[in-house]
């Protein structure tokens, strides 16, 4: 469970975990293990759904819920590290305008916007 | 653009565009069009990701939001008509619980429950 | 303060204040006075913005939010008492498909189909 | 873990353990065990925080989010299980009134009056 | 229809649709067009509500929801620029501590503080 | 009332009142009487359940709904000021993770640490 958690989390902050648990270790290093064990082990990592379409299912809650921008960040960029293709990220960013409206698409590609000018990514018309 | 958006909602509602566009027409006759020309011709018929992702990044974002049980509701009975799976719509309804908590998750359930039941679907553990 | 949100609290109740405060008599009385005291009384009443408009920002708000459907019904019956037209309030709510998504107007249609059916009204298209 | 959670969760749930965990048996069976094992095991029961205090703080951020009306009522109850007050329960309602608006604080009395109901409790003024 | 919806943009942008819509050439540049043709040409130009009345609403909805602050200002901005007077737009903004809770009115403060301020707009009391 | 409610916006501010209430001099000086003579004067003060315990919750609640950072950190400072200690503080932040989401319990714990930060608060494990 929690080797297996690791190596999901791994994947998606592409080689990154120590970094995420490094942060919570001043005041909460219980949530760096429930995110291992937990969130990544039990949940994420479940095999029964590809990892590349549960990050664009979490890229466009986050979007929707338009109140977790840090988050939003980290799992676009786990969405591109899991696999996923710019343009996919995008498409369920705008299909947010639909189901959350305007305002939380364009915050959310504002998100995007910053991740792909980190990894210097030219998405193509 | 307004026949692409017919085909993908007639996908989506297995059939059912006629009800919803008649299910409009007392109060708000231009929601209708708005949700064919707009909502699906201009967003969700995008060629660039499969309906059936689609789909279930919209269960995901309305678990999380968690006001809208009857648009959840019907984008289970979407994703279903799709093509997805009992089991994969009930993967991202559990992985909400991860991003939106256990009481979004639990309400996904409830949805789920209700249209598996209209439908007779038994998900094998 | 109490008399003026008395007055605007009746206005938008169209005289249903007594009841509204019964409601709370047995669990929180207390929430009864502040709400005509502070919500109305300091707030809604202030004659800076009409009622109505006032009306009309509160339906288009508890659209968005979409949490809170028992208030959204008693703020349509609110606008049109205030003077609003059915057709004002419908505007607002398909207005909110742009600002909270589509899932958040068509839950705000249903109560105005609640309330309007209540009253009779049908509206032209 | 999973004992220490279960001993939580049976506190919560008036001995409702069982129930919960069944009512999940056929879809989610899962999410039976990590509510056991996470939710309550990890998280609720430390003992940094009591029972108590934590019960009022999860009605406060239900009422607060006024999506998840059966988990308010069930918090409600755990709340009352745990030995918190009918008092206490209503005044943390009331005060999400200032922090989350008056909806908010209205559904949520809505629940408490339904629990109390159930256990025919009368709160004196 | 992306006629109509140019001219409302350009009322609420003060001139700005240029420069909103290069700003989503890179990533998005459908968006543009939806919020053109869709958001602007279908819905807020709709004559059936003026367009300061809508530009109130949506700086309610936004402040409601707390989770756009980018787009508060700009509606905030907007407001004024279709004719809205800086205290109009205050009051609605106040108006949401009672159906938001105060977090929310008060950030909707700061975003009016920070328009005001690039307009050197001083409301008197 | 308004004595009462400026005694309790005294602690929880750390005697910052005066400070808060000119913030809002310039826009809305109403809202700083509000917040003192209703938010706290007739909620936040009431002798029926501990200021400490009422803070616990607002940052509970504030956590959950994660839109409104520069409250919660308010009321961070305010749980603290009020007699909490970290730890406790931490707990429900932590706790939200159950409730709310992994997100929001993240952000609730930078807007923790960023208030431990500047009063040099060390929390031992």
């Amino acid at each position: 469970r929690s080797q297996r958690g690791m190596a999901a989390l791994e994947t998606i902050t592409g080689g990154g975990t120590g970094k995420l648990v490094d942060s919570l270790k001043d005041l909460a290093p219980e949530l760096g293990d429930w995110i291992i064990d937990f969130a990544y082990g039990d949940v994420v990592a479940r095999p029964q759904l590809p990892l590349q379409t549960r990050e664009l299912v979490t890229v466009g809650a986050l979007t929707a819920l338009g109140n977790a921008q840090p988050q939003l960040k980290a799992h676009i960029r786990g969405a591109l590290n899991a696999g996923c293709t710019p343009r996919e990220v995008l498409e369920v960013i705008m299909q947010m305008a639909v189901y959350a409206g305007f305002p939380a698409a364009l915050n959310g590609l504002t998100a995007a916007r910053e991740v792909f000018a980190e990894r210097q990514i030219v998405v193509p018309h």
